[in-house]
């Protein structure tokens, strides 16, 4: 097909539709494989470990249905769904087919990891290394298109190096050792407290903004001290304790970085995403560093998903169309908000 | 009263009962005022906070009654319960009371945190300092024999820093790292995996051993990780990675007991309890050599509930008293096995 086939109203012909299914939103594009953009879609939560599956199942159902009512003569190859830990469902969300199915949609449906759709929102080339860190952080190697391997990514209780849940933890812990002596005096420790409110009842022995803090911290799930972590990012410039926190968390991050970047093969791309990886901190200075002129940024997931939908679908996505695909996807969205 | 007051079959006059109540036993003493113990039982869990408020009470009747039925003339004062958490519950353990009635208890009841159990087991003195290092850690000081403040005891999440949860985390964290390239090659990383078992189906991408070791860790209590801390003291001679983590695991107790020896004020005596405090390890060392001759060791937990029960009955617990109390309860309990 050529750009001739598509108009405003919508294309004909071959389309596929790449979803970024996220905890909070779920973002979807209709794309065709010449990299052109028929339509954005967002609406809610998408990911079934967070959201439910039956929530997410209609959140993506939702915005498919929407790119199509809108582009009624496409041609829907194929529909795939990128999200956190799409690799460790086993390849399908419980119930979306027939979500699908109820708003007529067919096509068969494709379950990939965030990790792969964050690549393919930094870069078009089949093999090369990703690092996403947000509240979260993991590693992972592309190659021939696929997820072949993961680094890190073992979750807040045992792994995630470097990432916001892993740089709240520390924020936490600095507030309660300067509070109880363990630790240097800290500004962290009041901006902690300002946020977690005091406790008029202590349930802990001991100083009562410690009681307040360790109270807070538990009745909450562990991943959400990640909400702390603004906080080191804040002060980091001010304040010696939240710069070293930054400092340990960049070399966290630098090391999984590395790994990525050496076990992906030489001159490979290696993408960063996730707001920690991209914050434009010390952090991110570090990882530029790091990896010279073989970083990339993953700028916009539904990029990432429409290509992993478009190689699954048989297309090539050379640089050309994938430079396309960015453009034309940019400008949908920027016109939807 | 005097020592001719106690036979083999009982104690006449007033006595107090010191309860220890752990998470899986709950152990008890009755003793006289001058030091004496007429007996010595053990029971069921007895920490409302893991075995549930009626089982916990259930524990504590059942080994109080016992203790009577063989002193039946006793004129029973006062009983004190010690546990983790004590400190935490306001003072009361839920139908402890009506329980202890139902056998004819009617003595008042004290509730204290384990912190104060651990540290009159070491000592008799009022005032000074304990760390009880186990699967958590946690400093306390003692003024005028009670509890005046905590140091670090934040728990799992965002503290007990250098307890056999952090150091199984620790080499659970080792492991992985280890497997994906992270860190360095450690023997650990076998041991682990012997002690997880593999996946047939693994739920995350990546190496098969990673997802078992992931997944293990996710499926049980995240304290449950302190089993594998005793990997880490086994290897620490052998392999440099388990000997890190040791010697890591030592400067955060050693850190946290400084703070504890500098607020307990000069002189006064610093209690080591717990197993990983008394490993008899590098750990234990490093706490001997930061203490000098103000560290003293928690031997019986029965022995420092029983010396709170006296001076919390009123009576003056000194010396000559409290090393009575250690060979007489050492003796009935040595008999019972």
């Amino acid at each position: 097909m050529t750009g001739a086939d598509v108009n405003s109203e919508g294309v004909s012909g071959a389309a596929v539709i790449g979803v970024d299914a996220g905890g909070t939103r779920t973002r979807a594009a209709l794309v065709t494989p010449d990299g052109d953009c028929a339509g954005w879609a967002a609406g809610g939560p998408g990911n079934p470990n967070s959201a439910g599956a039956e929530l997410a199942a209609a959140s993506i159902a939702d915005v498919c249905s929407r790119l199509l009512a809108a582009n009624p003569d496409v041609d829907l190859r194929l529909v795939a769904v990128t999200m956190a830990g799409g690799s460790a469902t086993g390849g399908r969300i419980e119930g979306l087919a027939e979500a699908l199915a109820a708003v007529g949609i067919t096509a068969p449906v494709e379950l990939r990891g965030d990790q792969l759709g964050a690549y393919f929102a930094g870069t078009w080339q089949p093999d090369g290394g990703v690092l996403i860190a947000g509240t979260g952080a993991v590693g992972a190697l592309v190659k021939g298109g696929e997820l072949a391997d993961v680094i890190d990514g073992c979750g807040w209780l045992v792994g995630d190096d470097g990432s916001g849940f892993w740089i709240g933890r520390r924020v936490a812990h600095a507030a309660l050792a300067d509070i109880d002596g363990r630790g240097p005096a800290t500004e962290l420790t009041r901006r902690v407290l300002d946020r977690v409110g005091t406790v008029t009842q202590p349930s802990v022995a001991g100083d009562p903004r410690r009681a307040a803090l360790v109270r807070w911290s538990y009745a909450r799930r562990p991943v959400q001290l990640s909400e702390l972590a603004p906080l080191a990012f804040e002060l980091a410039a001010l304040d010696p304790v939240a710069q070293a926190i930054i400092e340990d968390a960049a070399r966290q991050l630098v090391n999984t970085v590395q790994v990525v970047a050496r076990r992906a093969g030489e001159r490979t791309p290696v993408v960063l995403a996730g707001s920690v990886a991209t914050s434009g901190s010390a952090i991110t200075a570090a990882l530029l560093d790091a990896l010279g002129d073989r970083a990339r940024t993953s700028a916009d997931g539904t990029v990432g998903a429409a290509t992993v939908a478009l190689r699954l679908a048989g297309h090539d996505v050379a640089e050309a169309t994938w430079q396309r695909l960015q453009e034309r996807v940019g400008s949908r969205r920027d016109a939807i908000g």
